[in-house]
């Protein structure tokens, strides 16, 4: 019994994120109010205070939603593939795929989430900052692991590339979803394969 | 007289779009409220509103005050130099002195507002949108105009370099302003001199 309503409640979370995930990320923090959550959810405000403590509460959880999905996402596509060099390719093939969808659903969370959190939320903004630092460690990992496998240059500077290769993908992204120009994320893409391909031995 | 009273409004203006800048750009336009205008200027709200129509004519006259300031700044650099290839070269140096102010300011004002604005107040992200469109412009203009004088390959892809150079420069900004890490920018910067240097015939 105990445990069902557990599951109950674990699941109207789970609702409410769900359906307040494109508000916050279109609007903003700041720009979404309660009543956006209402209409979003056709729920009371008492049933969203029933499961939140309050409007940041969920701007919290929304983004462990969000960036749980994207990190999921890109894992998924890098196992897909045996090598090193493959499973580096296979981030910017997971953004092609990606960015259109990522664009229509009103940007990267992570960009649009630290944009605004950066000088007023300070939880959000560490956990933005996280989010890239698992993006910078992955890439590092693989392109490691890569050098130790003899398909890199053992020169390679592996925080560089790692660095400009979230540099070339938040601001393709942020670009091409400013202007309406998806070149600005096709070359960024392009770029970023060359950077891959160039450390290849 | 009637000349002085346009000049002391004038200067009105002026004084509340220069104390509202960082607000703005740290705060966002949705998490800005009225107070903190009138905490930051020392004026009521009806100074405010005898200059301004609403918030959002605040945030329109501060977000052309921040892009006129950055676009001069660079304009400047630009025409201190003399050959082509070293006007190109003086878009990362400008940001390689100006990265550490724009992120104490809050981070670059063009990404700020047009991560918030683009999905809710469409003036601003037109606004945004045709600001990147300058940069785009201007760094093709010179690019080409170093073709013609036989200073870079007539083969260079000008519009994909543009679009490169200003991914690297919005995503490096974001990148250490969010993880509080310099080296997304410097890795960013030397990558541009980089494409710039490598164009060179």
């Amino acid at each position: 019994m105990k445990r069902s309503r557990a599951n109950k409640a674990e699941r109207t979370r789970r609702f409410i994120i769900e359906k307040a995930a494109p508000i916050f990320n279109k609007k903003g923090i700041a720009g979404t109010s309660m009543s956006d959550l209402t209409r979003a959810t056709g729920l009371t405000k008492g049933s969203i205070y029933g499961n939140f403590k309050d409007k940041d509460d969920v701007a919290i959880s929304v983004f462990k939603y969000n960036v749980d999905n994207l990190i999921s996402y890109i894992t998924r596509e890098i196992e897909k593939k045996n090598s090193y060099i493959d499973k580096l390719l296979a981030i910017p093939d997971a953004y092609r795929k990606l960015y259109k969808t990522m664009i229509a659903y009103g940007g990267c969370p992570i960009l649009n989430t630290a944009a605004e959190a950066d000088d007023t939320h300070q939880k959000l903004c560490k956990m933005a900052a996280e989010a890239i630092e698992t993006m910078r460690k992955t890439i590092i990992y693989l392109a490691e692991s890569g050098k130790k496998a003899g398909e890199l240059d053992p020169g390679t500077d592996t925080g560089k590339m790692a660095e400009l290769i979230i540099c070339l993908i938040e601001g393709g992204t942020f670009l091409s979803k400013t202007t309406g120009k998806e070149s600005y994320m096709i070359n960024a893409l392009v770029q970023i394969e060359g950077l891959i391909q160039s450390a290849v031995l």
